[in-house]
């Protein structure tokens, strides 16, 4: 049985110094949901009631309509897959041949779950417990829509020093994506600087980043297990929970100077 | 020019009574990017930066390389489009057979952006400020993993009283999936009652409730511009941002009592 939460180490940075304590963090869970033998979508989830999860998924997508088309519904735990049969010559919608089916749950694409093929980030930069408050300070500074309404995301590119490029959107990975798009169409190098998002931090955000050689991912929110697990492989160092003059460091702590 | 927020009318309660004010909520765009006259996806984004979300989108899902892989690039505000154009002969990767591509940012399918066939929630309920606020109440004790972690949606369904399915999940999607799942295979009604999540109310959140006949969404959070308007439209009364013994009404407040 997989659980919601894990328990993993991290360093805790305050005022008054470091200290090494266990954290919890959010499971992140990789669930592929099968109809009638076909691959219809992987959600990344939290990894309890998988069954529900799939039933209602298929429900809101159109694909089942009702308790009643449901023949068989076979859940593998620890292979992350529901298999649902319908009742025979259902003559179901089916997929739509647009394939638009396949998508994640407040996410995006589970190709790049696993960080395979994706290369570790190589820098040497190190930042201090000062600067990475200085610059969510002047993120925060920066971040207007979101202060009018309380529901958009932001993300930054900076250097140790301050925000280079902001942005806003109400998608976290959209955020993200705007930042580094910006950056290429602007010939903004990126490799060997920071981003910071207001978001939280799952394995997919990891990814994009790494791609754009990025080494210090700062979020004023929580990562998920996944998140601290693809930073310690991929070489970021992973800065969580910044508030308050606190933060904590998942990841290759060791680019944090002092 | 669309901008990243609109200003709407809100009926504001707390316990001196009741406002009618003008508020701000966050503009739900929706962006389909084109690769070479191939539809690649369909986001749900803020509908500034356009050509940025478009670039750093296709780069994060390795379709592009870089900028010089781009040929042209054209955009389209009013339309939701963006067409981009790579040099000739470069033999890109293509789009997966599995068409994992198209998929919405931090959100799912686009297929729903619309209300298109989706009839009317017809419910006579009512349900006052005091309910709304007891029932918040009890809905912040029961999220144990997002105190935990503060990395995790949780949804609910309930009657006036109390609350009758409770689930969390790293996605405000899976979370509705989840208690909606749960309700059909259980045989729980959902028809007549009350959801309350904790993430924000975007259109893809109400189309999840009106398919199941729900009159009430209360969310801890802020709705969209689309979420207010498919509100209005499908008869759903919308109370957001309940907090400290305050919230807000977006749409059919006919259904507060007194």
């Amino acid at each position: 049985m997989v659980n919601n939460t894990e328990r993993i180490p991290v360093l805790r940075v305050t005022e008054k110094g470091k200290d090494k304590i266990v954290d919890v963090v959010v499971t992140e869970f990789s669930l592929t949901i099968t109809l009638d033998n076909r691959e219809v979508a992987t959600l990344l989830c939290s990894p309890t009631n998988l069954e529900y999860l799939a039933v209602g998924f298929l429900f809101s997508e159109g694909l089942i309509e009702g308790k009643d088309d449901i023949k068989e519904i076979e859940v593998d735990d620890e292979g992350g897959m529901v298999r649902l049969e319908t009742k025979e010559d259902k003559g179901f919608l089916g997929l739509p041949s647009s394939g638009r089916l396949v998508t994640s749950g407040g996410g995006r694409g589970t190709q790049f779950y696993h960080a395979q093929g994706q290369t570790k980030v190589e820098s040497d930069i190190e930042i201090s417990a000062g600067e990475v408050l200085a610059l969510v300070d002047e993120f925060v500074q920066h971040s207007a829509v979101f202060k009018a309404t309380g529901g958009v995301h932001s993300a930054a590119l900076c250097d140790s020093r301050s925000i280079l490029v902001f942005t806003e959107d109400i998608g976290r990975h959209n955020a993200i994506d705007k930042v580094f798009g910006e950056c290429m169409l602007k010939d903004i190098p990126t490799a060997g600087r920071l981003v910071i998002t207001s978001g939280r931090v799952s394995s997919e955000i990891l990814l994009k980043v790494a791609k754009r050689g990025v080494p210090v991912l700062i979020s004023k929110a929580a990562p998920t297990s996944v998140g601290v697990r693809l930073a310690r492989d991929l070489g970021i160092t992973l800065v969580g929970f910044v508030r308050e003059g606190r933060m904590n460091l998942y990841a290759n702590e060791w680019r944090l100077r002092g």
